[in-house]
């Protein structure tokens, strides 16, 4: 039995169902509504699951896998192909970067339980909250733009002429900035990977307007 | 040659020179100070080796390695001895998920920019930045020594008893949270595993207190 605890809207949850799609692998879903009645992640069924509280969550038989990032190497690990990662430390180093470049510099700043401390803890205003949000998408893409423009590595995606771990980060970010109406003009590189992997299924699958909790 | 740029406090920097020191490997030191002068990562010469404006990097020969986890992967992967990571894919899950739930949930809400951020945009109180700083350290390490402490793959350090990644993470952290005076005792196996880990020399030699650009 493998079951996927997410939500529609979760970007770390977006990342794990595009890795199993690209895997091919079925799983069950069950859905964990992060604003309903104060957060169904806190509930303590939940909670006893995964204690951050957070998702996704990745039930493997008996065995639970929580941090989404540790879940897709996970995956790439026990069903090698297609490969989510190249194959030299060098290369592999290279999409790691670029994965965790996105998912521990942005992200992090972005989620949910952050945008609550702003306006419930430090009070500000909404517009200080979406200029908080833009802040650190544009500080976190605006390098990455560079990085991945000026490096013949990157071909149709981030790293050579197939989807992986780089690009299931990517992804999902900008779904997430488009949703905060942060214009993305400055980041030509980044919009034509994604606009590639929108082409794929197992991407158009995994989007939040896509899943049956969406609202 | 293998040279490695670094801040005596920036705990993703600790990370790194603890992982080369585990691993025996020698490396060439350069500093880049973050706060003086508003700050050397944002210089040209280390822009241009670094976009992101961040430490660590690593260079090695002409290669240049950045984000400090993808760093300890390719180390790990190119001297595999001793292992910073386990041998089967759901032990590595679970190591990887420790070590992300630290570099992904509560570092990146503690950096020196986001403080900056918080004081100099919106315009916080030191009370309050204190506060956030603790907040997320606490929301980050509560769930996590829940976690070590109930499961019997805790040993000696977070996985077994030789010293990975996830004590990598676990450790620079701790430090953070002892110099922003956050109490620790509710997190006895955290602070255990710490200490454990501060019996070595890898660790020791790694500390910020011990690095040339400590102040």
């Amino acid at each position: 039995m493998r079951k996927l605890y997410g939500y529609f809207r979760s970007s770390a949850a977006y990342r794990a169902r595009i890795a199993l799609n690209l895997k091919g692998l079925e799983y069950e879903r069950a859905f964990v509504h992060l604003t309903k009645g104060g957060g169904e992640q806190f509930a303590s069924e939940y909670a006893a699951l995964n204690p951050q509280s957070l998702v996704p969550v990745l039930q493997e038989g008996e065995d639970t896998l929580t941090q989404s990032v540790a879940i897709i190497e996970y995956l790439d690990e026990v069903y090698p192909e297609p490969a989510l990662l190249p194959k030299t430390p060098l290369e592999r180093a290279r999409v790691r970067s670029i994965a965790l470049s996105i998912a521990c510099e942005i992200h992090p700043l972005n989620n949910l339980r952050v945008l609550r401390y702003l306006v419930r803890d430090l009070k500000v205003t909404d517009a200080q909250k979406d200029e908080w949000y833009r802040h650190w998408v544009v500080t976190g893409l605006a390098p990455l733009e560079t990085r991945l423009a000026n490096d013949s590595a990157t071909r149709r995606f981030c790293h050579g002429d197939t989807p992986g771990l780089a690009d299931i980060c990517l992804v999902p970010q900008l779904a997430n900035a488009r949703r905060f109406n942060i214009a993305l003009d400055n980041f030509p590189t980044l919009v034509r990977i994604e606009q590639t992997c929108m082409t794929l299924k197992a991407f158009q699958d995994a989007a939040p307007s896509a899943q049956p909790d969406a609202e």
